[in-house]
């Protein structure tokens, strides 16, 4: 007989799936998710002899160039080699230090130590304050408009920063915060842990993307139709999926909607220097846009972010990033360096590769020609690949992609077979899902299906970084291409 | 006449302190405080040619060593500073870096890069997978007991870990965690911002800041009595603000305490290397107490936490530690993940000063006796300043000391006369504050005030590390001593 207790055995587990933290559990984030684990496992097996159709997994699921074989920028790691070691900047040292470092390294590091002390020391927990006065010339050299470095907070990384600050705007489970759809999922996944209400605008896939602000009044309006108290609207510019970037005449309406409506503006703005056509669609930042709108904009709020992590510098490893934060109440600031101050500084290595980002070497600097010669390779390559890939994947049967003016990623859109679809339903899996996990099956490349980022319901897409080097990168369209024809005649209606 | 308006004014912030995050605005710091406030302003006025009664400011407020001028590990810098700049390890270059490196410094960060890629490269969410081995060796040569290290989540710091995982334990705002009072203030902090209950349970100055079991019954029952459903106790051993080391036979009772209540213990262990007392009162990890416990405990549920801040090490700018889940429901090890994904990874330098922690140089290598000089001489040095330090305070009037068994700190109580009570009253200050912004403004040391870490109603302490170097210490604790006569002289009853 089957005695049945209500009191827990002592056996059972105190902490499972079912009595968490439920808004954790809620959170999704597909960059690193199934396909991301898969195809980790699959790199355990191939580096055990384990046998696969490839013989390396292509990490296209995130914005990662280093983990592709991206070369750093010499002058960045020079000076953020030196700062780990002082003995290499002592005069008696300085000889032999300059057949290995470049002098115009050796001085930044001395300048920073001078400032910072040891990079083994907490810092400042609103960050350096010798840095945040770089990244306060930084902006107002890039916008013509000043800015305060008492406003900028240095961050581990632009996620860290936003989860920061969505965390202090989220007061009930009813405030809502407006999002692209696409997005990047990091936006929904905090939203879910912080219990608050996504609302989400979608992007217009016929128009480049495009964001119209009759949309965002709708998405507003809908919201507030099911009593979200909307309080703030992101943006991702240039978009992550998608790639867009948006017009001066379109921010400055965006900025209009938003102080009609009292909504805050977060500007993600961490691909500024990723712009492919900077003719037709060059960057503009929001804070440049909303400085130039006069008077009535006085106080505005809004946050943006950046990072080290994305441009030609993609030193993601390194979690280092700001935010600058412009009408925001004093208490609110306050506030923010309070909760900062609890996990007490960002990492100082961070911090400084923030600095040589903002202060990188200047025309007549020993390392200028070598850092223009790196940044300008990488930045030409990425073009060229964007642009290769971009064709590539309109090549495929079924499907269309737009192009990228911006950002590390395309967003194409796949028409896939019934039979795909009705295939996935047995796998029970989301088409995308399991059209890219056959892909990375197949070919060992990995991407991340568009329902991690949300798209129109009953489309499928995937998102691709751009980012395999130069010269394995028609091996990588061709495998793909075979890939999608094979796939496609599988399940051929 | 007055228009007096329902709607907001246009004018009117949407972000205040009175509808921002409540959570939030709970949380209290205070080792990052008011007085740390202060006396990062007083820096500055002192940079400014401002006039103090001293010339630098001595931050006892945290434990930050290289801040105070601890110099750090060379093996450990030098490893660092060469994964910053691979050319440095190329054949072609090795005759000139060995003049800066040593030999096992440049083989360890080969080691690590033919491992880990690029430290500008995201790593596994968990944490590089080499350097989880290495922990799960480390932990499993101290304890006597085997470590897996796929339980192994490599952070940005001890707090970054605690934050992550009181976060999954949170279900509901009656879900208590025990802390002990004093505590160490990021618990209490990350409690409000979680909305949860902390269950505080008091140590027993008298008993050097003993902890019994009875405590914490009483602490959990009376708890339970106002429907909190207490999850999980906090340990912090050694101490932090307290400095008491746990015996064996005390750790087993705990485990036991939560073995029976069914709580989850949860062991901030990041001082283990600081036990100054070695013979008396050495050092024990919760996991070897445990798993010498026997069959009956298989399946405990505990989470450890270590960290590159503290030690000999004091990396703290780097931010870099790890946790150890113990007897985990598998669902909630993937949630950990997951939630570690979203942040993507911890910096890779934090995890590669890990990974130098719990694999230094051993006898026999070339760096091992310049390694175990400068570990030793810190080391030694920290055991007499803590045994001045202690001495100094109880030498002034109306103050009694416990020794340190450990940590960075002692926490001194102090009797205040009645006129300084009052006098601290009128400036709408604790009394402990009170004497603390008085210290700092006539000596320039910061200490932080006991109410910011929890004391007995009534009573008055404050925190000090013994942090400032050998060669100043003398002068630190006459200026102390100075200060503290003529405080008492001023306000004596």
């Amino acid at each position: 007989m089957l005695t049945i207790s209500n009191t827990p055995s002592s056996t059972a587990k105190i902490l499972t799936g079912s009595n968490m933290n439920p808004r954790v559990r809620k959170a999704e984030y597909a960059v690193r998710g199934e396909l991301a684990i898969r195809s980790e496992a699959i790199k355990v097996e191939l580096a055990n002899g384990g046998s696969f159709p490839f013989q390396r997994v292509v990490g296209c699921n995130i914005g990662n160039p280093q983990a592709l074989d991206q070369k750093p920028i010499t002058f960045f790691r020079q000076v953020a080699s030196l700062v780990e070691y002082p003995d290499l900047l002592k005069d008696e040292n300085r000889e032999i230090a300059l057949k290995l470092y470049a002098s115009d390294a050796i001085d930044r590091a001395k300048l920073l130590l001078a400032n910072i002390g040891s990079i083994g020391a907490y810092s400042h927990s609103q960050g350096i304050p010798l840095i945040r006065e770089n990244v306060a010339r930084f902006i107002s050299d890039r916008d013509g408009f000043p800015a305060d470095p008492s406003k900028i907070f240095l961050t581990q990384g632009a996620s860290a920063g936003v989860q920061l600050t969505l965390q202090m705007i989220v007061e009930h489970p009813n405030v809502g915060i407006m999002i692209p759809i696409p997005q990047y999922p990091l936006y929904t996944a905090t939203l879910a842990v912080l219990d608050a209400k996504p609302v989400p605008y979608y992007l217009d896939e016929s128009k480049a993307w495009g964001l119209t602000t009759d949309e965002l009044q709708r998405s507003y309006d809908e919201a507030a139709k099911n009593k979200i108290e909307t309080r703030a609207l992101v943006i991702i510019n240039p978009g992550n999926p998608t790639g867009q970037c948006l017009s001066e005449e379109n921010m400055r309406e965006i900025v209009e909607f938003c102080k009609k409506n009292r909504v805050i503006l977060l500007a993600d703005e961490v691909y500024q220097t990723n712009i492919y056509q900077p003719e037709q669609r060059p960057f503009h930042s929001f804070k440049k846009v909303l400085k130039s709108m006069g008077a009535e904009y006085e106080g505005f709020e809004m946050i943006s972010y950046h990072s080290i992590s994305k441009g030609m510098i993609g030193e993601c490893g390194r979690r280092g990033g700001y935010f600058e934060c412009e009408g925001l109440d004093q208490s609110i600031m306050n506030e923010i360096y309070k909760i900062s101050s609890i996990s007490l500084c960002p990492n100082v290595q961070g911090q400084i590769m923030v600095d040589l980002m903002v202060n990188p070497p200047k025309k007549g600097d020993p390392s200028y020609d070598l850092y223009k010669q790196e940044y300008d390779a990488i930045y030409f390559s990425l073009i060229k690949r964007a642009k290769k890939l971009e064709e590539m994947f309109n090549s495929l049967e079924g499907c269309t992609c737009n192009s990228a003016d911006g950002a590390m990623y395309l967003f194409p859109q796949v028409r896939l077979p019934k039979k795909a679809i009705a295939a996935a339903e047995v796998a029970g899996k989301a088409p995308d899902q399991f059209y890219c996990l056959a892909l990375l099956e197949a070919t060992g490349v990995c991407m991340v299906a568009g329902s991690g980022f949300g798209q129109v319901e009953g489309t499928a897409h995937f998102r691709s970084t751009f980012l395999p080097q130069p010269e394995l990168f028609d091996g990588f369209c061709a495998g793909i291409t075979k890939f999608h024809a094979g796939f496609m005649d599988k399940y051929r209606d």
